[in-house]
């Protein structure tokens, strides 16, 4: 028997708590799996490589009677996210041993797959309207990067849902043009450090905020030309200083998107792509919108959007001109790595509260 | 000579401060004016019959240093908003003496036109960018409706600005669908009361606000399914009762925006084409938005609009539709008329305020 380590769903954290590991996230070493014999039934076995934690997880840790876009995390069942796989066995005509897969996949080493213990089984009657399955983004073969010179971890950042979200968001519905000035809010996570170097590829003039000063210079180094840490500058004076601006791509919400509605030009958009700093203020502490007659006095539209919005639309375009971009070297993925299944939960929750260091949190779980 | 009061805009309220009588705004009746004489330097004389105090001249009260979207009042000088005037003589062209016309006017009982006085001499590189010379939107010549038994306070409401703004918008932003539900704040206003009559004439279900009895009555009697007294019934309980909501028409702003937001339906929109909740109110006593994680996590799109930005494209059929539409009884017009040139501060300060009695608030000058 070999050890199939995990970690564990426990308890869902209160409106606007940080999850606590040993509490909310609890890392279990205890199960074990017969890697020859495990029974497949018409599936495929697993070994996770990569895992990556992202800051819309905290969204499906809420309790599912709160509406939102996405469906919840089932307590008691392990954590379920994006991660990059290898093939072991397989009973599945269009799966093959060796194959590299990238998707939604439980939080352990080793998987039966389709893994179903820790997935909503998905009536969309019993959700609000128009919510979306998010246990439906399934592994699909990806190749192995090698031969490209790339880490696997590139499938968990700029290739992966943090790409495509930036790509389809900044196509959909920046309206780039060269010359104008677009503000990203959180400029390092998986996201913003994409859609800096969208905007530069455009010819665009980039503001970027983040919070610590390793992450200023990686923004810097990505081409922002007026990266700030918002904790040594506040959004309203660096914004006062570089701005106005074009259009806001906000990561974070709260102050941030009051202090952009100052700085937006008339009839300009701000694109709401994450609300971290509301999901994880307790309801008391919530910052709450004091310039919302400015978007009526200055004509604005304040557009959320989520990344399956646009998929259909622009899918075709990522997956060619990204790799290419990446290939050519006018894209750079950079990842944030913590090593070992173990320090899982916590790589989760510091992604979740912000970090230091630069670059998109991936958990390396095991090597290829 | 002959008697001229005039109501001067005599000093420019606090952010927030509602104006007042005797202070902001001052009845001046020792003006005169020589109507036979008085040269007119190629313009022509009008005789004010019919003022309209609209809650979007509070905005140019503000001081000239706060970005918006209009141009500002100056101090000094007679408040200018939209009117119908008679012309008494003329030595322009095209205008005849004995003509009726709707525009911007002095508040004045006669004035030779085009008036300069409390005018803004408009120079664009002067103000914000796209803030829009509100004194632009001059005089125009119109039928009297006399044969169409209407009278003439229709040009001041449902065929003037208020019906003309709740008309391209409706056209341009709604997107109305027979069975969906509108949510209209303010739905007995001017703006408000066209929008309820657009949405029944398209088989929508309609919520609406406002804050008396008598004006719950007079949304009841324009079709509106569900009107509440928000002083009697929340927003959140109304809204909870009779939502969730496909669209909402925001006239107001704070409070009734932050409800809607809970009641609108994933990757729906609100349309905001009025503050005056917020404008109202001191800084420190403003309402903060406490939902703003819902426009991402419902992909809600809040669209800040002003009628300038939709006329071009709807004024066609606005001065064809319109007309007919009330002509046929389909669309009715009610006013809420206050006599008298002295009477007029309190009752654009009633506006502001909101007043216990429906209808679109008109100030008559003079009878024909």
């Amino acid at each position: 028997m070999t050890s199939n380590p995990r970690v564990v769903f426990a308890e869902r954290p209160a409106y606007g708590e940080l999850p606590a590991v040993g509490k909310h996230l609890i890392f279990d070493s205890s199960p074990t799996i017969d890697l020859d014999n495990v029974p497949l039934n018409g599936g495929f076995l697993t070994k996770t490589l990569i895992l990556s934690p992202e800051p819309a997880m905290r969204e499906r840790m809420r309790d599912p009677s709160s509406v939102s876009y996405t469906t919840t995390f089932v307590v008691g069942a392990p954590l379920i996210g994006f991660g990059i796989v290898v093939v072991l066995r397989s009973e599945k005509d269009d799966v093959k041993a060796g194959e590299y897969m990238y998707g939604m996949t439980p939080w352990e080493a080793y998987t039966v797959q389709p893994y179903v213990e820790g997935r909503v089984e998905f009536k969309s009657e019993e959700w609000a309207p128009e919510t979306f399955d998010m246990d439906s983004l399934a592994l699909r073969v990806v190749p192995s990067l090698k031969d490209a010179g790339l880490p696997l971890t590139t499938h968990a950042s700029i290739l992966g849902t943090p790409g495509l979200t930036a790509f389809v968001g900044f196509e959909g519905l920046v309206e780039a043009k060269a010359g104008s000035t677009i503000f990203v809010s959180s400029g390092a996570s998986g996201v913003g450090s994409m859609v800096i170097q969208l905007a530069k590829l455009k010819g665009m003039k980039v503001i970027a905020s983040a919070g610590s000063d390793a992450k200023v210079e990686y923004m810097r180094s990505l081409g922002a030309d007026f990266p700030f840490n918002y904790k040594k500058q506040s959004y309203e004076s660096a914004l006062a200083q570089h701005g106005p601006i074009n259009v806001f791509w906000d990561n974070v919400g709260g102050e941030v998107l009051d202090a952009a509605l100052v700085a937006l030009v008339p009839r300009s958009r701000a694109i709401i792509c994450g609300v971290i700093a509301i999901d994880n203020a307790p309801p008391t502490e919530r910052y709450r919108l004091k310039n919302t007659d400015l978007i009526l006095k200055k004509r604005l539209e304040l557009r959320g959007f989520i990344v399956p919005d646009l998929i259909p639309q622009f899918i075709g375009r990522f997956v060619v001109e990204v790799p290419m971009l990446v290939a050519q070297g006018k894209l750079r993925s950079v990842e944030c790595v913590t090593e070992g299944i173990e320090n899982a939960p916590q790589a989760l929750i510091d992604t979740l509260k912000g970090r230091e260091a630069p670059g998109k949190p991936v958990v390396v779980v095991a090597k290829e």
